[in-house]
Formats: structure tokens, sequence, C-alpha cells
């Protein structure tokens, strides 16, 4: 259909909406006499989106809410347990259609944890800032760990140490490369000394395995992430040190190379507890069972709060549903919420989200996942068939005039994966990630890293990405 | 001539740089063997320019000393003396030819300040976080001016008002309209009842005028900026209110109409000063007659640091020559750093340059400025006729691959307008401009607000723009 026939939204109530006065919840305000009845176009529908969600800017609201009563949300924590309650509750009062999906998440608990440098005479020369990475293995008994450290720069260095390594420390101090603009490649090319790192020095026969903080700043900041342990070797407890004791480490083993690595962490992985993927939804008008998905994950690490990561993802979908509905508009097709549990620790809610006895009668045409952060929207990636492309390029002026650079090729996720491999077409807005590494996995990870305007944007192109996609199908 | 075959950068410096060793001063580094020779496409320009940008995030540093050494930088200020010595030094040290081009500065000093909500009895009900509007003349006698409050929100209100006027103060408390995705529209429209507002008030009687921040967010910060008397009319008292106060002396006034403003003010308009404009240039190796402008300036408001107002621009200039100096490169024309004085007060130093014996010999064929704060660059603004933007957008790929979404119509500033209108084409990168006026011309705007990265990308965008200029011309 035209772009001119299509939506619901009145004139009436884009101009009440333009005026200021907001979006009145479910549905259309004023709205009589003849202007009132003209359908909306695209662009008058985004410019109402826009206007509500810049006025209220409450997709930060709703993360300020989250973050104070959940606090850190580690998969199987009574945080996240508290999180999944609060954004249902918040859902229903919102007047959602909304239910819990079981699934299953590992139960790991950071405990007690230090590490000091200490010379060949056991005397501490330095403490270091570190953090445990999530399902590492603890050290043993209460004395933990002392051995030699062997620092390397990549897992060619280390095979080249031979014999030397057995029951050392290997210390992985490989930077990020800032030099990249593509800060999510270099987060790759640097993540997997967390996750292959410690598997490949237990290998050698390491005690235990300390990785520099994968970020492109030098601070004080500990960053963590999971480790990836290789089933056929054995585990070795494994942290993150900050990117300044990294870098101040490596300079005194270069001064005394015989230094050695105390390392104590209490750490521990409890029996899997039962957790849920929160589930929020406006149902279509005219084709109730084909969805388009909006997802986030609700569970996040536990040294920050998860602001951005990915506490934005999920209350961007939640303010996108509201955004809809405080325009009035009445998707055709379902619009879904989805906050998936358990991302960090193995992504088991989106595995299960796609294998739930609901999905037999749906069909999943679009999946969006945010979790790159809450920053300005640059673009947005559309993945599938060429054509599915098309559909959405078609509006990229509308696009446009919310700041997008437009319409590319991409899009997808790791929770949005399994439903994806099931044939929903993958998208996404990209947002700024020049600074998004910068707090990711680590304390810094807090309300106050998040600008509730350019979180509300997300969840404004979102909003109109999702209903384009309800009235047009794929 | 064809991207292939343009650039003095050789193979082998560019492979030093990408190997992280970065760049020596003044010239190529390694660069022998047959590879060495080969000449340097854009897009190895562009790599090379953003690997020791992004290594190096020398802006920010730069940054970092200017503030550290001159704090605010207001006209006529001692701080702006200090930042004239300051950056003209920084130039020298950096080997760049350098010299000061004299321009004379409004002086206008803050003093005390004061504003206090009385009731009819003279008791203090509340007091407001204000600033002065730079230029505003002072209350008068040591008691200031205590009188009624007339809110209005527009113009057309304050001519509504009618005799009412007489002798009040007008609180223009008109918001910053935060549901444009134009933030500098926004600010255009509220920023008039700044500017124009104190006049229109006086040319009614009234006794002085109170000015919303012009602010979207709400908060405690009182944005100053110029006020723009009007010759005809009595000059009166004006001073900007924080937006937290602007909103709670409405709510007071509408429940007690006959409350009044105490407002003292003892700042002063001196007599001018000698000051000047900030020259640095890295000399044309064909056409040194020719001139490639770059150009921030270099005053700033008194209540910050002016990091991003406009230090950010300053530094981005300068550390633009510097990149291209540090990748070797030798530019055809000269590309010179302007820092211009006192563009918050006058844009004297703007008007002084276009004006200036030197220019007689002199042809700029393009000028950039960068007076939007050193947030994530956008995209690159190119103005004059449509030839002009074409010799751009022929490398557009080459500015994707630094992030810009492109190439478009655009450009200009009010320092290089005077140049502009003698032929320059105006360039410039639009950065991202959804957070800037929550600091602009407050106590907000200070280096911790800057990002390393994001800035460094201004400087690259800059460095790559001006050397594809200085090669190909207009």
């Amino acid at each position: 259909m035209s772009q001119k026939t299509r939506g619901i939204l009145s004139a009436g109530l884009l101009t009440a909406i333009l005026a200021g006065g907001g979006c009145r919840n479910g549905g259309p305000v004023g709205g009589t006499g003849k202007e009132a009845d003209a359908p909306a176009s695209y662009s008058e529908i985004s410019e109402a989106l826009r206007s509500e969600g810049l006025r209220s800017e409450n997709a930060y609201a709703l993360l300020s809410d989250l973050v104070r009563v959940s606090g850190p949300r580690l998969a199987g924590s009574p945080g996240a347990a508290a999180a999944v309650e609060h954004m249902r509750r918040v859902m229903d009062e919102l007047g959602f259609e909304t239910w819990l999906e079981p699934t299953t998440v590992q139960h790991w608990v950071r405990g007690e944890e230090t590490a000091e440098i200490v010379d060949r005479t056991g005397r501490i020369i330095d403490s270091l800032t570190i953090s445990a990475l999530g399902g590492s293995i603890p050290t043993p008994g209460s004395g933990g760990i002392t051995a030699r450290v062997i620092e390397v720069a990549s897992f060619e260095e280390l095979d080249a140490c031979g014999s030397s390594v057995r029951d050392a420390a290997v210390f992985f101090n490989r930077p990020m490369d800032r030099t990249l603009m593509e800060t999510f490649r270099a987060y790759g090319e640097a993540a997997r000394f967390r996750t292959e790192g410690p598997s490949k020095a237990a290998g050698h026969g390491a005690a235990a395995a300390l990785i520099r903080s994968v970020t492109p700043r030098i601070d004080d900041f500990p960053h963590t992430g999971m480790v990836g342990y290789d089933p056929a070797v054995a585990k070795i407890p494994a942290a993150a040190v900050s990117t300044e004791d990294a870098e101040k480490l490596s300079v005194s083993l270069k001064e005394d190379p015989g230094l050695r690595l105390r390392l104590r962490m209490s750490c521990a992985n409890l029996d899997p507890v039962p957790s849920a993927n929160v589930i929020g939804q406006i149902r279509g008008s005219d084709k109730p069972g084909e969805i388009v998905l909006l997802g986030g994950h609700l569970d996040s690490w536990d040294l920050g709060v998860g602001a951005h990561d990915d506490g934005a993802g999920c209350v961007q979908a939640v303010e996108a549903l509201r955004l809809i509905q405080a325009c009035g508009l009445k998707p055709r097709r379902t619009i879904r919420a989805v906050m998936f549990m358990n991302e960090e620790f193995g992504a088991t809610g989106g595995l299960d989200y796609a294998a739930a006895p609901g999905r037999k009668n749906e069909k999943h045409i679009v999946a969006m996942e945010s979790d790159r952060g809450g920053f300005l929207p640059l673009y947005f990636g559309v993945g599938g068939p060429p054509e599915a492309r098309g559909k959405f390029a078609a509006h990229e002026e509308v696009f446009r005039s919310l700041g997008l650079s437009g319409i590319r090729a991409g899009g997808g996720g790791s929770d949005i994966g399994p439903i994806v491999r099931q044939g929903a077409v993958p998208m996404g807005f990209v947002p700024n990630g020049q600074t998004y590494f910068d707090l990711h996995h680590s304390g810094r990870d807090t309300l106050d890293k998040v600008h509730p305007r350019e979180l509300e944007l997300g969840a404004i192109v979102l909003a109109l990405a999702s209903y384009i996609a309800s009235e047009e199908g794929i």
C-alpha cells in the first residue's frame, strides 16, 4: 500500500501530539471533524512517534526504574529475578498482553577476589584490580595460587613459550586495537583471548590466566565476560585485570621477570536455576499470528547495573510498544517485546524462546535486537533477502528524518539468532559504537552513562520500523 | 587527478604507521626500497591519518593542556590572553609557521550576581540560580532591582501585557523545543528570547529581563550568551535562570502573582582591549598563496572552560595539521589553522581576519569551521557551487570509511562567514548535536564532557578534507 494511505493515526491526533499535549494511553485523543478522519502517512506517524518520544524521554524513566529495582542482573541472581517481575509488571500496567516463558540459567556467583604481585621472597610489591571471568572456577584452598607470570600478546607467543608455561599464570596482554573504526571488530579480536585464552593456557599446563580487560581505554576498571572453557583440557581460574594494571604489570615484569602473581578467587558455579524470558505485546488487528519481535536481554554483568548492556535494549523495546500505543496506532500484525534472559551466560533465553510450544502457531516475520548500547542510532540494518531490505528502503526518507543515514544490509544478534534461523528477517538499528567498550561488562555501565535523548531515539526508530513491518509484512 | 596517483605518503610510511609505530614529526619514516616510492591513494592516506589519530588521541591532550593553561577564555580576559600565547607556542613547537593577527574585543566582566524571590512584605521566599547575559548592564546601586515578575512565553504574550510591563521584570519562560531532531533549530528558536527579549521588554518599560536558560534539560545550570541590545531603547539588566528554577518560579507565580524578583548584578562593560587571532600553517609546496582554512574560536564563555565550545574546534584544527605533518604529507596548497578570537562577543576575529592586509595576496579556496562541539562526526557539508561538492563527493567512500554517512550540501559558520563572502567555499563536518545544548554556554562545558576518540575523529576528517582540498583545488 502507498505511504499516503497507511496508518490509523488520524490527523486530529497528530495535531494534538504535535501541539505538545502528548498522547493518552491506549488510543487517539481529540480527532473530531473532517481532518481527524484522514489517514496518516508514515511520515506523519514518524513525526508523532518522535514528538511523543522526545517530549517524554520515557525510555530513560523505564531504565531508571529497572536499575533501581534490580541493581545488577547476573543470570540466576536475585537481581535478575526482580527484573523479571518488575518488567512484567511495567508492561501489565501499560496494558500489554504479558507472560513469562521459562528458561534455565547457569548460576555463577562472584566471591572475594584479590591479585597481588609478589617478589621471589614473597614480599607484596603491588596489588592489581581484577575481576573473575564469568564461569571461572575458584582458586584452590584459602591461599589461592602463587605462580610465575608469563606475558604474551598472541596465541603464537604462547605456543612459543613451550614448557615454561607449566604451572605459570599466563598474562594475555593484547590491547584492543583502537585504531579501527569498527569497535565491535576490535572487540572481537581482543575478546578471543578472554574466551579462548584460559583453555589455551591450560593446554600448556598453566595454573591460571589473567586477561587484559577488553576496552580501548586505560583506566582502573576490570571488564569481565564469559570464559569459554574447552572441555578437552583442565579448567583453570581466569580473571580480567584493568588496563592500567595490565600496563603496570607489563613494566614490572620487564624489570623483574621473576615476579609472581598471587591470585585468590572464591567464585563458584552453583546448580542451574529456573528463570524466564519476559514478554509483552500489542496483538495485531488483522494477522495476530504474524509477529514482529523487538528484543533485548534482561540479564547483565554484575559489576555495573547493565544500563547500556542491555537495560537499554529492554526498555527501548517496551518504549517502542508504548509509543505505538500512545500514538493510537493499531498494528495489523502483532508487535512483541521480548526481554531475553541469560544472553551473557549462554544465551539460553533466545534458544528456549525459539523452541517454546507457543511458537508453533506463530510466524515471526521480523526480529529486531538492540544490544549495542543506548547510543545515538546511526542507521538501520535489514538482513534476509534483498526484497526485505527494499520494503524498508522504500521509506528511507522517513528514517532519515529521524537522523538515520539510511537503510543498509545487516541486522542480527545472539538472542534473535534462533528465531532468525526459523525464518524471521533480522533487523536492527546500529548506534554510535565509538564509546561502548569504555564501559562494556564493567563497573562503569551505570545509568549516568546513558543519555535520555539518545536512548529515546533508539526506541522511536524501533517503533517506526516495527510499525511499518506490522503494516507491510515481509 | 585520479585517486590512485595522488599523495606524497609512501607505502613505506603507511606500513610503518599501520604497524602501530606512529609517525615521526615532520616527515616520512622508513620508506626504502621499491614499495616505499609508490604513491599513496586517498584511501591509504585516510587509513594513515586515522591510524595515527586514533592511536594517539592527541587532540584530547591538546585540549587538556589548553583548558589547564587558560581556564575560561572570555574575550578580553586574562584566560583568553593566556590561550593566545599558549596556542601559538604549541604550534611553534609543532614546527608550523605561526603568527598573530590583531583584533579588538569588547571587554565585559561578570561580577556578583544574585536573584531572590520575595513576597509583598519583602520576605525572601527562594533564591534562583542565575547568570548575567554577556554584555548586560549591571543593576543600579547596591540594592539592585526589586520588581513584579511578568511571565511570558512569546513576544505576542509580551505585547498583550500592555502597560503592566512597566517597571516589571519580564520572565521569558519559553522552553527549548526538545521534540525537534534539529537541536540547532530548536536552539535558534529559543535563543531569540535571550538576544531580542531584553530590548523588547525594555520597549514596554520593563526594568529587567530574566530568560529561561536555552537548554533542553531540566537542571540547575544557567546557560549564558550574548544579549543583543537594541540601540533604540534603554538597556536593562538581563540574566539567564536555570531551567529548574524557571519551572519553580513559574509554579510560584501561579500561586502568588504578587511575588517580586530582587536582582543584583555587578557585571560591567569596560573599555575594549587588543587581542588576537592565532594562526599556524603548513605552507603549500606548489601553490602557497591558495589557502585551505581550518578554524575554530579560541574565546569561550566564562562559566565553564569552553571545552566543547570551542576548545574542541581549535584543537581539531591544530591536530588536523599535525596529522598531515606526522603522516609525511606535503600539501600542494597551504593548509592553515586559524583560532579566531571573540566569536562569542561580536565575532570581530572573523571580520578582522578577512580584512587583514595579509589577505591581499592570498586566495582562500576553502574554509572549514568546527564550532558544534567535539562530538562524533556524522557527515561533511560542502557549500558553494555544486562542482565544489562534487570534488569531495568523488571521494565519498573514503569519508564513509571514517564513519561519515557522506557528503551533503551545507557548511558555514560565523567566523568563516567574512572569508566565505570573499569567495572561499564553506565546508565542515556536522557532528552529533543531540547533547550539545546540555552544556552549551554553561558551567557544564568542561573537559570531562569531551570523549577523546570522538574529538579525534573530527580532527581526522578535517585532515582528510583539507588535504584533498589542498591537492585537488576548487
